[in-house]
């Protein structure tokens, strides 16, 4: 979605700096950060100023052409650069195949400012192009009148624009179907409550936010008719890492017999993780546990476990869209069809 | 378990009142209120000063025996308290068992304070009775060295004391077994974090709070050993009605072949409830999502479903664990034998 077509934007290369909204002031305040190193990049995205495995990727690649300006004619100290980038978080594969990409660049325009900003461009603008191709291959699955459930924020705020899971609804809103979303809260960070409620009622989508308790119910008693999640890296089998608790929402789904659907650019795709157990999950801080919006919610002293991402094996997903196509049934001979075409 | 064992207590009798522990503003603050009215004692209950099934019906017993000083003489004014107090809430059917024994005291008695009385004390002890007993036929089943997860608070902040779900958990660790809980935080009204956490590390037992989210990818890494949960009401096939969420969890430790067991005195079980979809499910106010502590973590306007409670259906549950023995696969049969017990 572009800054036209919408109120807000997530992502800007804007007079040679990278502007970002500031995903943790949602939905309180419409707050946009600029930035002009490497470093502030870097920090932004580990403390999800920015969030989303494709937006990560793509703020990277800004990231990557502010190293350019920073370290002018050093292709040393650019791909030095890379590796702070890579090192921000663990688990969403993009963020790596963008900076493996970036870092080719720098290499072939020997660290040409002008040819590593027009990559990270690039991957800006097919992050856009793949979200509304996948959208539209999602789309044909939701039948006007469908309730949609989605878990944490794959929406324009997740990626350059548009969505992955968010855009395939709307795609299906755009093509004129009526279509109501239920946004899981998604704690501990409540990216349900405070993005993707934020993002669809600001362009007038349908949405109620429940507490992630209420899913797996609402989808036994039939009130649910398909669910559509983003990823943060897929295993050649298909096995699906995205935000804790997605894989509740798939057995869910499953036993309900509700179809389950991901939504994901082919950069999500690692065919080097065999199965979803070679997928590095990212443990975050207590606080986002013991205090919600500053709050304190637990005794003191309590101890706490944070797994940020969870699993869902390939056999609960219906079908993985990408901008390619949409998978379902043997992922591993499915994901070599797609990157043979 | 008694005052004297702990350093708190949930319900109590003194010189004419009922006294309740806050239980909405644990764990900041342990603020014990006295109620000496029938509709004092209701309003309680509805807006959780007390929760929990059992608790909840022994504070009813306690606000008949408030209504026999109240409307001395006057059965029929008795019974009318009871009518107010049985529209406090829908769920639990632990309130509606408790009020009928108590109208049939008040209709025997002719409303006598004395008799009226010493019914909601029986009510209190038998409670306290039925969970040590079901605790000790529980915590057979927990092996030294277990880690037991635990949805909502089933505590002794639920019931009279010592708790179903936590009292099997007290029952193992009274008998030396070294056991550590993984409570989930319970959204929306957090009685995991706010509650279980609290009443359990007070007296030392190892607990660690997750967000309800990451309770099934712990179980699909085999990092739980059990799940053991209190309920609301059971249906004559087993069925279980209990805090929202319940369901996900019973989902997520069947696929993971994690046993997954439900404590219950006998008057949580319904019999003229054929399966759980005859059980009325309460909805609760929208704040509960809407705000956390007072916090607004919702943008303005944007809708709200709030279930309270929701159905696991018996297949996925391993044993129900009552006073008067533990019952698994065949429900109905099962409570019939317990039944002629």
């Amino acid at each position: 979605m572009s800054e036209t077509e919408n109120s807000f934007f997530t992502i800007k290369w804007d007079n040679d700096e990278v502007v970002l909204l500031d995903q943790r002031k949602l939905p309180d305040f419409e707050v946009y950060e600029r930035y002009n190193s490497v470093q502030a990049v870097a920090d932004a995205i580990k403390t999800m100023v920015v969030r989303g495995a494709p937006a990560i990727g793509v703020t990277a690649a800004y990231g990557v052409a502010l190293a350019a300006i920073e370290f002018k004619g050093s292709v040393h100290d650019i791909i030095a650069a890379c590796d702070v980038l890579g090192a921000t978080r663990p688990t969403a594969v993009n963020l790596f195949w963008s900076i493996d990409r970036m870092k080719k660049v720098v290499i072939a325009s020997d660290g040409e400012f002008e040819a590593v900003l027009k990559e990270a461009h690039a991957i800006f603008e097919e992050d856009i192009a793949a979200c509304k191709k996948m959208g539209a291959i999602g789309a044909a699955h939701f039948k006007d009148g469908f309730t949609v459930l989605t878990h944490c924020n794959a929406g324009a705020l997740a990626t350059a624009g548009w969505g992955t899971a968010l855009g395939v609804i709307r795609s299906a809103v755009a093509e004129g179907k009526n279509i109501k979303v239920i946004a899981d809260e998604t704690r501990p960070r409540l990216q349900g409550a405070n993005l993707t409620a934020w993002e669809l009622s600001k362009e007038g989508i349908d949405v109620t936010v429940i507490s992630d308790n209420a899913a797996a119910s609402l989808m036994r008693l039939k009130k649910i008719d398909a669910v559509v999640v983003g990823a943060d890296r897929i295993a050649a089998n298909g096995d699906t890492c995205n935000k804790i608790g997605t894989y509740s929402v798939a057995l869910a789904a499953n036993a309900a017999g509700i179809p389950f659907y991901v939504a994901a650019p082919l950069s999500t795709i690692d065919i080097d993780c065999a199965t979803g157990d070679d997928i590095p999950i990212e443990y975050r801080e207590d606080e986002e546990v013991t205090h919600i919006h500053g709050v304190r919610i637990l005794p003191e002293g309590v101890k706490v476990l944070n797994p940020a991402f969870d699993v869902t094996p390939g056999k609960y997903i219906t079908a993985i869209f990408t901008e390619a196509g949409e998978i379902s049934g043997n992922y591993i001979e499915g994901f070599k069809n797609l990157c043979r075409k």
